[in-house]
């Protein structure tokens, strides 16, 4: 297996590459002759998409891409698509009507940093301009592979996807019933967690199958593969918000004690077994493939192990 | 010229056969197996979408759609599309952060009937819906026409578009800065409402002509037809709701006293003509075309007729 450093170099490499292209794609120069106006919202756009974060999405469809010898400009332009929907998702979850969050890595987060309004039209951008760049010929040639793409893309964003996911958590909180938070069991969670966080992991992962045109079987193992490592990654997230050090992680923990977490539900002994499991999952899908799948087994148990 | 009852007869059907489509779309069953448990914001979505509006966007991708011999049920579902998005726009701008509306078409607005935080979710999926089924095989069988809708639908509606539109409006009313409303001139309202009205309604337009395979030179015309009666739709809007009556309408009248439309500025009298010049320019484009153009002259004419 690859070890720990190159894991960490190839990460940096494509969270600058991916920051320098996001950069590129939205600078005012770009939008030049759809007459941009207004600066405060590519402004907004910006400081959103820009701001930081570990970019593990675009790595992931970079590395998958690799496997299937997709060109690095192609998963790059996808990877950017996929930060535009996680900046989007983080935007509007911050916002009163949803989390409430001051803080984002660290920074006041949008409608804080601007305003609601800003915020929501922010957050509503960034997930249409997701769509502008997977259907550019830039991204791939193939106008059926972009297609693919852009269908990917929406149904692990929709109502099945991670905006559905984030509707189930903020009714497993009882908003929407009196008696209070829902109780769900094991595979409701689940379920929840895969639509919230697991579907764009899943997707940056089969997109670097798509871009690399892998056959139907390796789509499918890929599938597998980031369905896996999504929820194992919420997990983990979850893990870390419970016994996390504030400090470290750049904003409050302990925030989700409403929220219907597997660790908060069912311990954190009984998570960090879920998670082996998953990574166990992960890397029995990954035996199918022909490929070197080392650095997705190294991604996997980076993901798990990882201290922020 | 048709008369307007022969147009009246088509956009009723146009209406009801795009609700149909619609409620078909966005049913519990066609969910199935994306595992949807978010009744709440299925319930939402269909509210949002469902309930009323005059359905001129569907209409106009289909009566384009026909002077292009663009099959009526691919027509039906770019138009249930534009649909989904008109409906997003509708649900973000009523939240109290941009407009705080309590009222649409007579019945309490998303978040007044749910909640913030169901109508911050029910526009994100409906946007995301809109490219999902722009992205199916049964709204046109060339991978290449369908991303080119995705496309046009993305400019459409982001920075340089619809969500753009939106943030110069409020910002017209002088929310991020201290001296107070904006003082625009007649070309910069004119931008600022292409953006949020026309851009939509241009692009139901253009995407009748491109599902009907038209010549570059037809999509260019027809691109000009659309921008002007976007345009010329809007002024009407705006000058029904400064004059009009609110048991017509429908909705509290005179709500955008802060908001920088053409008839508040520049008067009612000077608004009328420039419909009139709108109009005019509408039908121009249309004489490049060798099409019997004679319903898309009337439905020009129809828009800015209307009494409600």
């Amino acid at each position: 297996m690859p070890n720990d450093s190159i894991l960490a170099t190839r990460l940096q490499a494509a969270a600058s590459e991916t920051k320098e292209l996001l950069n590129r794609l939205l600078s005012a120069t770009a939008f030049e002759g759809e007459f941009v106006r207004p600066s405060r919202l590519l402004e907004a756009m910006r400081y959103a998409s820009l701001g930081g974060g570990k970019r593990i999405r675009p790595f992931l469809v970079i590395e998958v891409g690799r496997l299937f010898r997709a060109p690095l400009h192609q998963a790059l332009m996808v990877g950017a698509a996929v930060e535009c929907v996680h900046a989007f998702s983080l935007v509007h979850d911050d916002m009163p009507a949803l989390d409430d969050s001051e803080e984002r890595r660290g920074q006041p987060t949008v409608h804080k940093r601007f305003d609601e309004a800003t915020a929501l039209l922010t957050g509503d951008s960034l997930l249409t301009f997701a769509f502008d760049v997977l259907s550019r010929t830039e991204t791939h040639p193939d106008p059926a592979v972009r297609i693919a793409l852009v269908t990917d893309l929406a149904r692990a964003v929709g109502v099945g996807g991670m905006v559905g996911g984030e509707m189930l958590d903020i009714a497993s909180e009882g908003r929407f019933d009196d008696s209070g938070p829902l109780s769900l069991d094991e595979s409701e969670v689940t379920t929840l967690q895969l639509m919230k966080t697991g579907s764009l992991i899943r997707f940056a992962c089969t997109a670097g199958a798509i871009l690399g045109n892998a056959p139907p079987a390796a789509r499918e193992a890929i599938a597998r593969y980031g369905q896996a490592i999504g929820e194992a990654f919420q997990i983990k997230d979850d893990l870390l918000d419970l016994e996390g050090d504030q400090q470290i992680m750049g904003k409050p923990v302990r925030k989700d004690d409403l929220k219907a977490t597997f660790p908060r539900l069912f311990g954190a002994a009984r998570a960090r077994e879920r998670i082996e499991a998953l990574v166990a999952r992960a890397n029995t899908a990954l035996d199918s493939l022909e490929a070197d799948t080392a650095m997705l087994r190294t991604i996997a148990r980076f993901l798990v192990d990882r201290s922020n």
